[in-house]
């Protein structure tokens, strides 16, 4: 691989410039692990698509279109792999606490989808996001955050693993937002991915797998093309998110939204939506601004590639992995 | 309506008879809730179809066809609604503490598909499932359970609710094995219908709605062509369920094999599959018999018919809500 882009210029902006929505994060920075969630009080239109081939999620039935539920109340995006979904209970104990949840008739049901990534090779593998950390980031949740790096869900992310946790970088949580007129479109990443994370604007990895020398990117797209991928990676990777927008969607076009960002994935992420990934996007609608479709997604594809690069630019050295901020490759 | 069938025959044969399978339930007679769990120690080939339009599930992505995970250790069948998910976080534990899930290098992860119905209704509302429930589940499961009636997820389950919670019969939890030669296909069903429950022998309702002079059956799609369904029943039905085979099956024939077992449903349960039913069931495969693929999706429509049959027929009243066992329909 040729030089490398050592940009640390983050993006602008974050997934709370769409109104109606907050954040919250809760972060172990000893056993490196968290979760991230975004809450939408009033409830939001909402989909989802999930692409990789080795997810773990929870109430992603529900967001089929022509279902009876339409509004999610919350998201969880969590580390621990499939233990992490336990979060979300205190995520629908923390929602239904302020009385906001689907109306069963005198209970009211929070809903709550949710994804996991794979952090057990970081840190701690005994530690993950439980009910209390789920709990904790609905405290913390607020409409001004603007949180990027080893935080949350990206606590313990990483990328590049074809050759094993030892080559790889520090991955994270990222944010970014693309406007047009009164027209807005946010994501929010976790990025954990099997691949290496590209700047499509140049073409140049910024953070992925490192060569054995350690002095360069290994390339994984490349480099698979003269080895046989070991089955050792199990499912250990994954990039979750959420991309939303003030645009008036239904059901069935907030799923169009997960897929569009899902592009926004691919560009940015090489290789994308592999057997070793289990890549899920959430999409919410929240807002009455209406506005062509083709718009819509390509924004959605924009926010989610900067999204993507912010995480890994924002990302700090950590556990003893490198990171785009820290690690400069030879040439 | 006319005459109801007052057999309460049972059809024989239950889930573990399928080998490898073990079954446990927690069962709360007090709140009228409750979980089961379906352990597989050594792993079960799994797929899964949801076929409601009001589901709540967990770790349902992971059983499409081409995913990375091809195994499930256990499934979750639990009351509480969305909130029941978190029994799912006890069978984790249990299994984890038994050194049970996919080997994810160093960690291994249980693999635990997980469906929910609303018991909500009735008993108290703010008491659901949990992870001491689902833990405790787990130790009662054992390899030779024929459990029916009021218990683990069917403990609080009802059908019938077109005219409301107060013109319901009871469900309950119920299971059948169909054999042929050394083939065995079983299943498990907690039957908590929007519709009647009729005997496709007879075309007679089992158990339903019924009429508002309290005397008879209502018919709840004869009296769907005369009103307009209100609104209120929100997502407070579901069939959800367990088919399992000794035929050796690969993830897409287990698919199938769920699919099948919803032609099943819908012989006995009318309406079926509903805007307001979460109508849930998984298919797994622990064999190496061989057998055709028409052969074994017959028998998992039969297993699911007739388990559904025996859910209702092993209903006790409860609740002040009557069931197939204690009720007589007038002529």
């Amino acid at each position: 691989m040729s030089e490398a882009n050592h940009s640390t210029e983050l993006a602008p902006g974050a997934l709370t410039d769409v109104p109606g929505l907050e954040v919250g994060h809760a972060t172990n920075l000893i056993t490196w692990t968290g979760c991230t969630v975004v809450l939408a009080r009033e409830g939001a239109i909402a989909g989802g698509v999930v692409r990789g081939l080795a997810p773990g999620t929870r109430e992603t039935d529900l967001l089929r279109p022509a279902t009876l539920v339409e509004k999610a109340h919350g998201i969880l995006l969590t580390g621990g792999s499939a233990f992490g979904l336990a979060a979300a209970d205190g995520v629908m104990r923390y929602l239904e606490e302020h009385g906001i949840g689907y109306d069963a008739g005198g209970v009211r049901v929070p809903i709550v989808p949710g994804a996991v990534l794979f952090d057990l090779g970081i840190g701690d593998s005994a530690v993950r996001p439980d009910a209390t950390m789920g709990y904790a980031a609905c405290q913390a949740a607020n409409s001004k955050d603007q949180s990027q790096g080893n935080v949350g869900a990206g606590t313990g992310a990483t990328v590049g693993k074809l050759m094993g946790i030892g080559k790889a970088m520090k991955g994270g949580l990222g944010q970014a937002s693309v406007r047009a007129g009164h027209l807005i479109v946010a994501a929010l990443m976790a990025v954990n991915a099997f691949g290496d994370v590209i700047d499509p604007a140049s073409g140049q990895i910024i953070a992925g797998a490192r060569n054995l020398a350690g002095d360069g990117f290994l390339d994984t797209a490349q480099a698979m093309r003269h080895m046989i991928v070991r089955n050792v990676m199990a499912f250990k990777n994954t990039v979750i998110g959420v991309v939303a927008t003030n645009a008036q969607l239904d059901v069935a076009q907030t799923n169009e939204l997960a897929w569009a960002a899902h592009d926004g994935l691919a560009r940015a992420v090489r290789p994308s939506h592999s057997l070793y990934d289990g890549d899920a996007i959430f999409g919410l609608s929240t807002g009455k601004v209406r506005a062509h479709q083709a718009l819509v997604s390509d924004m959605a594809a924009e926010a989610t590639t900067l999204a993507i690069l912010n995480a890994v630019r924002a990302a700090e050295k950590a556990s003893g992995l490198p990171s785009a901020r820290s690690w400069q490759p030879g040439r």
